[in-house]
């Protein structure tokens, strides 16, 4: 193998694959990365995978030498992205072909490897059915749900997004049991697809996370291609592929829980909710994350309240369209945080019936995306 | 005590005490702070003292009515480092004077502090001569040298900076027994006192680090005075005070162990020379962070190089101009780097003897600072 590339190119590439290689597998080859030189069509391949999460990245380079290598990710990363910018030869070393010779401007370095046979298969999901998904679509979908997913591996299911497609939407849902988002992006004739789009997965947020990554520097009207067969799916931009596996199990049917009518309604003005519910919480977190609204429809002012008891206490007023009966209800203000930054308007329509029952928090105006969370009970 | 000032001065001297203040100390109180209002003059004053270090800083504020009170100093720095831009009032309740109702335009939170009668007494030093220090020595000599003391408390003494003055000088020295750093810094006839300028104290590096803080917003021509008692010294530039519990013991007599002559000398451009050494050290870090420099008079190079053995080796190349025979010297990277990174210059000289003897790193020019390593026996 032989090949030079820009040191920029090369970095960045390695970077975007290094994400998914993990620190201590329990196969030593799974801490390298997969180095493949295709000299016929002038292309160098990287690919990482713990065997659950994969990259694989494609880019244009001078080879010499068709071939392949497998080198220790985090070492091949940390050398490449100081190396300063200009071009960088890689070459398999003539006495011992899993050591490479790393030539750059200044200097030469040896890195030895683990010979590619070793390496896993990565997935081709050759067999599935194409679907065609709009980038600016999974853009909006996963800033509005990968928060909500839950971050603990006992929660199986629930650390994923469920996805949801037909030919007229996309609906993204997560939900860590303690608050719920939901986003549906509609889709344009333009994307819909040969074969029927009539889809119900869910992914594992960390892979989703990855896709974010890699779409971020994409254009918001490029598509992606998703394939899905039995037990894993694929995202397929071209020059980069994630596989992932797929999460098993019947995802709650989230939909019954978001009430259909609702007694009273309050718009607030988004940013300054947040600023003054991050004021707040300097005291609420200080004991149990616990900020009370009280609304007040004749003033059209909601009072943000914290006792934080032997500490002390804290009040913020913010001005607030109310309708229905005025009244109080309190909320982990943790939860509240991350759906109110997640949420993609101006001002923000906050809906509920009773104060133990479920609240909607919604954009006025814009994207369609619901986030609900249960009150916490306040004991008078 | 009630007192009106701007969100953003209150937040400043905030931040700047709270910095002493410890987290868990073994009485309550400590971790508060000290809040003094004084409506004659117009001032009011916070204090953070760990009864080994401590800051006290004073501002022009709108009192209403003297007092003193302490409370919570990371309680309060985050609420009021949050609140938006704008007036602020801090008043004692009405029901219990140890509360402080602090009132914003927005809002209004009550934090429960306690009695200030509590609080230990901050040392004042009265009786001390007082040593005047222009503040531009000061900035250079702690950035030479503070990076140089050792972080490890057992090693007591050279936890802190040794500080030497006289009429015409002063001199900043710290070691961690691995290294040494010398800043030489000329006194200029205006900064001579009135009483004799004849100074030898050990600073705790942790002291110096604040002081490098507050004196970093003040003008290079401005000078700081320095008081030295017994037991402890104190530096104040007027609205604010440093105090700090000296160094006991003797400082190790450094300047014998700088060579007086040398056999070999390298100059070498600084910045890339860090660059450098900062891309052996990926390989460097993996193993034994030894690095080797192996000078060559002819070709007027050093080649750096690393051998992390089963992992790989690495080698740089770098212009310099050698006088003396060519020969090998191995460093810790760390230390190196460290020392390199402090240099004022763009140019630095490398000047040694033997091997297994000290090699002294000095900028070409400007600056009078002595870098001494100690090199590592290379095993052939």
């Amino acid at each position: 193998m032989q090949f030079t590339s820009s040191q920029s190119e090369l970095s960045n590439h390695l970077s975007l694959v290094s994400r998914v290689v993990p620190s201590r597998p329990n196969h030593p080859i799974l801490a390298n990365v997969l180095l493949e030189a295709d000299a016929e069509n002038g292309l160098v391949s990287l690919t990482g995978f713990d065997l659950s999460i994969g990259i694989k990245t494609e880019f244009a380079a001078n080879v010499l030498k068709s071939g392949k290598v497998t080198l220790p990710a985090k070492l091949l990363n940390d050398i490449v992205s100081r190396l300063p910018e200009g071009e960088l030869t890689l070459k398999q070393s003539a006495q011992d072909e899993e050591t490479i010779n790393l030539v750059s401007t200044s200097g030469e370095f040896q890195i030895r490897g683990l010979n590619a046979s070793q390496y896993p298969n990565f997935p081709t999901l050759d067999e599935a059915d194409p679907l065609i998904l709009p980038i600016a679509a999974l853009i909006e979908g996963l800033k509005g749900v990968l928060f909500a997913a839950s971050n603990e591996d006992t929660k199986q299911i629930l650390t994923g997004v469920h996805l949801k497609g037909n030919q007229e939407q996309l609906e993204f849902a997560a939900t860590d049991s303690h608050r719920l988002a939901v986003v549906e992006t509609p889709l344009e004739e333009s994307a819909s697809q040969e074969s029927k789009l009539n889809l119900s997965v869910t992914i594992p947020a960390k892979a989703l996370r990855e896709l974010e990554r890699i779409i971020s520097s994409r254009l918001e009207d490029e598509t992606i291609t998703l394939y899905v067969s039995d037990g894993q799916l694929a995202f397929d931009s071209g020059a980069q592929r994630l596989v992932s596996r797929k999460l098993d199990g019947n995802y709650p049917a989230y939909s019954q829980l978001i009430p259909k009518s609702f007694k009273r309604t309050a718009a607030i003005e988004r940013k300054s909710l947040i600023s003054k519910l991050e004021l707040v919480s300097v005291l609420a977190d200080q004991k149990n994350h616990l900020v009370k609204f009280s609304l007040d429809t004749k003033k059209s002012e909601v009072e943000l309240s914290v006792d934080a008891q032997e500490l002390g206490n804290a009040k913020e007023i913010i001005a607030a369209d109310i309708t229905g009966d005025s009244g109080e209800i309190a909320f982990n203000v943790k939860y509240l945080l991350d759906g109110l930054k997640a949420l993609p308007s101006t001002d923000i329509l906050m809906q509920f019936n009773e104060p133990n029952q479920p609240v909607i928090f919604s954009p006025l105006g814009g994207a369609k995306m619901t986030y609900l969370v249960m009150p916490v009970q306040i004991i008078k």
